[in-house]
């Protein structure tokens, strides 16, 4: 049986492509059986045709609320059987009908080491800020701003040099590591989620197989 | 000629300790000239005597303000000569009568990994959070809680067995490396601050001779 993966763009769609080149997902379970875009445009559409993946473009100009674009996509996702649902670049704050329909089941990567640096700019706030480290964060989305439960993390050093672009482009790659591998520990039933003093924190079960990192 | 450092404590010293022993430091132009506790008690006054360091007693309860009880303080570090202070588990919030004193000149370390979690329980927090990705940050004071011009950082990975007491262990670990480390950029003169958009920023030139990170 499958476990099947929905992936929600905007844009180029680089963290798409990371899932369907994965050689971790190919060996897993996984499927990724939808991509959706509110952008008519966006790059990610070519990418999931180009990989024979179903595309669907859900414009959220054509709805009156979020509330009720996000039931429109919804019912995409519920049609479609989907286990879990990727943020990759969706550029759209989540109402609570997307994830009480897919409760602790909706995933984000952000571009900063969480809770440092919320929101659009994470990479430019950093390098603004003078840290030294870095990194990314994939998390489960919850009614905050990159706020939800904490998946993984991984640092970049940052360098004297460094621009906004080439920081990014050394996150974008962890990036591009670490999200195939939080989808993998979802399709292995590997996540947990406890409320620990009112907070959800996420546990990923250890394979005995794996190395401690 | 020496380059003279003061260390500012309320407990147990460990950090004070950690540039006590730092074969770095030794071997470097740096001098600890002076120790200076607000609490009588306090452990690091012991290590400072076995280290033969000139140390004082300075008790805020004996002062009207703030501002007094760091004036004091400015006092004891001009006679010593003092080039960088360094706050090693002080308990007292700065005023700028010792920030202006010594302008880019006073070093404070926190167990976070800076802007997250700043204040009295970095450690805790994290935790609480769960983060998967903690450390410790070096900066130099400014005006804020642990808000000043980061000059160093390093990352320990949160395992899912910590609790704050180990977590917390293998974060002084890595101050214990760090702060000798950024002490000795000082006393070699390599920490330069900018201002950028309204921040100070501090940068360390590179040694030649030193590999890069």
């Amino acid at each position: 049986m499958s476990f099947n993966v929905a992936v929600l763009v905007s844009g180029n769609g680089s963290n798409l492509q990371a899932l369907i080149d994965s050689p971790k997902l190919a060996a897993s379970t996984v499927a990724i059986v939808k991509v959706i875009s509110n952008v008519p445009s966006a790059f990610a559409l070519t990418r999931a045709e180009r990989a024979n993946i179903p595309s669907r473009v859900i414009e959220h100009r054509g709805f009156d609320s979020r509330e009720a674009f996000d039931r429109a996509i919804v019912d995409e996702l519920q049609q479609a059987r989907v286990d879990l649902v990727v943020l990759a670049g969706f550029m759209r704050v989540i109402t609570p009908v997307l994830l009480e329909a897919f409760r602790y089941r909706v995933v984000n990567v952000h571009p900063a080491l969480l809770p440092a640096f919320p929101g659009m700019h994470g990479v430019r706030q950093a390098l603004a800020y003078g840290v030294r480290v870095a990194g990314c964060t994939v998390h489960l989305v919850d009614a905050g701003v990159d706020t939800g439960p904490i998946l993984a993390q991984s640092v970049v050093n940052v360098l004297d040099e460094d621009d906004e672009a080439s920081l990014a482009a050394r996150i974008h790659a962890e990036e591009h590591r670490l999200l195939p591998q939080a989808v993998c520990w979802f399709a292995e039933n590997r996540v947990s989620i406890t409320e620990v003093e009112g907070r959800a924190r996420a546990r990923i079960r250890r394979d005995d197989h794996e190395p401690r990192l």
